[in-house]
């Protein structure tokens, strides 16, 4: 019994340092391809979802308006996500 | 004993749960501010999280560049973040 608490407890360590992450690894992938990346890049990251036609378009289309930005103001964009995700808000 | 057991299952099980989401609450109140939101909305939605100066301006010009798309595509773009968290790969 002691066994079964302490590989539930283990577990529960294991799943919360995964909530801890503040958001799914895959979609992180994608906001860094959207923000750093290739539009190759960025459609690449989200194919393993599947996006619809509409989704797939209107994603490019974002990501090309994304792209007319200054690469200082991208990577600040990034630097306040990475603050959000590791806030305590968010852990 | 049974009932710690019990305890650590039902915690589990809670903290599992806020995994599913595949990401933080906040940070979807973010992204849906800033794709469906006004800049106001962003800024307050930003404000918890303490962005620093240039967090904040280069947050508030990526709303301006996403502002200029068509509604549907930023529906879409939404659509597809939704579809994204919910995913196998997220969950």
């Amino acid at each position: 019994m002691k066994l079964a608490v302490l590989f539930a407890l283990v577990t529960l360590a294991l799943c919360c340092s995964s909530v801890s992450a503040g958001i799914c690894p895959a979609f992180l992938h994608v906001i860094q391809q959207l923000l750093m990346g290739t539009v190759s890049d960025y459609i690449e990251a989200t194919e393993p979802f599947n996006p619809d036609f509409a989704m797939r378009n209107s994603g490019v289309l974002m990501k090309e308006s994304l792209d007319k930005l200054p690469q200082m103001a991208k990577e600040n964009v990034m630097k306040l996500t990475k603050k959000i995700i590791s806030s305590p808000q968010c852990n």
